[in-house]
This record gives C-alpha cells, structure tokens and sequence, in this order.
C-alpha cells in the first residue's frame, strides 16, 4: 500500500454527516440518504460496504515555487484542529486539454493568470486545506483531484467567498466535472 | 482500469529477450534466468506468472516547456519501429529529499542544471523514449518512474554516451535507486 494513499468513504458511519451534495459541474456523486450520510477520510483503502468511495495519493507539489510554498508552510494549519466543525469535499476532473498543456503553460495559468496560491493563502490559517491526486492510480478514476478543506462554521461565509473566486478564475475554464459536499463534524 | 496504465512483466515469454540486470545504485531486480528472460510491455495490468512485473502510467510532462515540447514532438518517433532491435528499461527511485523540493527548484535541477531534456534532444530520432510514472499509484511501489529505450543495435554506444552523461548531472545525485535492463527483441 502506498503510504500516501487515502479513502474517502460515505455510508452509515464515520465523524463527518454530509449536509449537501452538489454538482457544480458534470456528473454529481450519489446524494445521500439518512443511512449513507457519513464520510470518513482514512488512510489506505476504504473497507467494508460504501455507498461511495473516492481515493487519491498526497503528492509532491506541482506548481507551487520555493517562496510559495515558504509563505504556505508559514501560515497553514493541520486538518483535525478543534474548531474546525465544518469540511467541505471538492473532488475536480480537468479536461484533455488542460492535461496536454505543458508545464510552464500550467503554471502560467495556475498561478499568473489564475493566483490560485495567492488566493488560497488569503484564507489561511482559517480555512485548512489538503489535495489528494487521483489521476495517475491504476484503476481509472472519476475524478484528478480531491481537495478536503475544514474550518470552524463562522467561517462558511469566507469559505464561499474562496470558492467563488476560484470558480471565476481562467484555471476553472478547464475544469470539466466538479462536485462540492459539505459536512459536519459529529463525531 | 485507468487507460494510461503499461505493465512490464518478465517471464518465459514476451518479444524482448533480457541480455543483462544491472543495479546501478541500490538494489537490482531478479536476475533473468533461461525460463524468466523475456518481457513484454502491455497495456494494463500483467496477467499470469510472472518473475517480475513493473507498473507504470503514462502520464502529463511535469517539466518541460511548450517550446522544449515541440522540440521534442518535432523529431522523436514511436516505439516499435522495425530497426529498434534494441530495448533498454531504467527504472529508477528518487529520495525524499528530491521530492520535498518545490516544482521551481525541480525544475531548475532538472533542466537548467542538468540539461535534461536538451541532452535527450541530442539523441533524438535515434533513441526512442517512453517515460511511466509509478510514484503516485496505490500500491507502494520499488521505484518512482520507469523509462523504456528503444533504438538499432549500432546505436547502443550512442546510448551508452547518453546514459553516462545523464548519470553525471546533478539531478542524478537525487537518485536513490537504479536498475539498467538491456534487452534484445526475438519477437
């Protein structure tokens, strides 16, 4: 097993209840019923019964500069703190033609054109963040990436404003499938 | 099964007769024997017996340019030409301390320190590449990126040449593991 593996696991149990499921764009997940309304995040594999599971491995960087990734690792926060009651899961497939794009066009449009780091570190330490990849497992996946964030409730309203500059960013043009689900913590 | 995804399985048949195992740095593979000494790459996962198998996916570049890239496109072949007799399999580990590094610092080791892809360049048509990516599937892996070699047997010194100056570059410090598989096809 790899160690940097990890499953996302919706059914009957685990510390997160799942409030909504929402297709931003393409194919939703599953909605959740009364039975199948946890998550959990576990490292490996998921076992046992699932009404969903979604994997992804924690990789190295693959645009983020030294100075990026200073200022990130100055300011960021580990998942699990107390306050952080509430998590949203946004898995995200980008399309063919952002994947044949070169490396520096990428990153021009990742961070340039998009500031994708410049705009998350705004909502630093508040809004914890981790990403998951997918895209280059075995089996093939619904989905590239995986990206679980967690923060306290009062900051939901700063959570959205995140979102919603990200979503109007030129990187988001190539997004092809995005689902958000968020949850509360329970357990 | 993700579409991306190669295997190469040796065993007691395949097109490719294996002339020689060498490690390089760290550990080797299995030494072929007259039962194991063939491989075959295969899209998918290897079925069946085999002395060994690596896995691989075919994956986005992580750091050449759009201007390197179309350098490359403009001369480099397929595999499976008639006159490529001849197969060289590297796969290869890099430490922690590589992959702790930031994609700009990656980069500049790689490429501007390292001249990978302008040594490679040199080399080309001659020499056919075909890099596969394990690092980031859910099974731990022995070794980060396998990279496959295809060229005419009188050629070999010229690909000598190429493996010696890569092996004296920077990024090379980075590598951890290297096993140096020489092939012949007979099938």
């Amino acid at each position: 097993m790899n160690p940097r593996l990890y499953s996302f696991a919706a059914g009957a149990t685990g510390p997160w209840r799942i409030l909504s499921t929402k297709a931003v764009r393409g194919e939703s997940l599953p909605s959740s019923t009364p039975t199948t309304n946890r998550l959990s995040l576990l490292p490996g594999e998921a076992k046992g019964e699932a009404a969903w599971t979604l994997r992804g491995v924690r990789s190295n960087e693959r645009y983020a500069t030294a100075a990026e990734k200073q200022k990130l690792a100055a300011v960021q926060e580990d998942l699990g703190r107390a306050e952080a009651d509430f998590a949203v899961l946004i898995p995200i497939r980008k399309s063919a033609a952002w994947w044949a794009l070169s490396q520096d066009e990428r990153r021009a449009i990742f961070e340039e054109q998009s500031r994708h780091t410049a705009i998350g570190l705004e909502y630093l330490p508040a809004i914890a963040r981790r990403l998951f990849h997918c895209r280059d497992l075995a089996t093939e996946e619904p989905f590239d990436f995986l990206t679980w964030f967690e923060f306290a409730h009062d900051h939901q309203s700063r959570f959205d404003q995140l979102l919603a500059r990200l979503r109007a960013t030129r990187e988001w043009s190539y997004v092809e499938r995005e689902v958000e689900v968020r949850l509360v913590r329970v357990g």
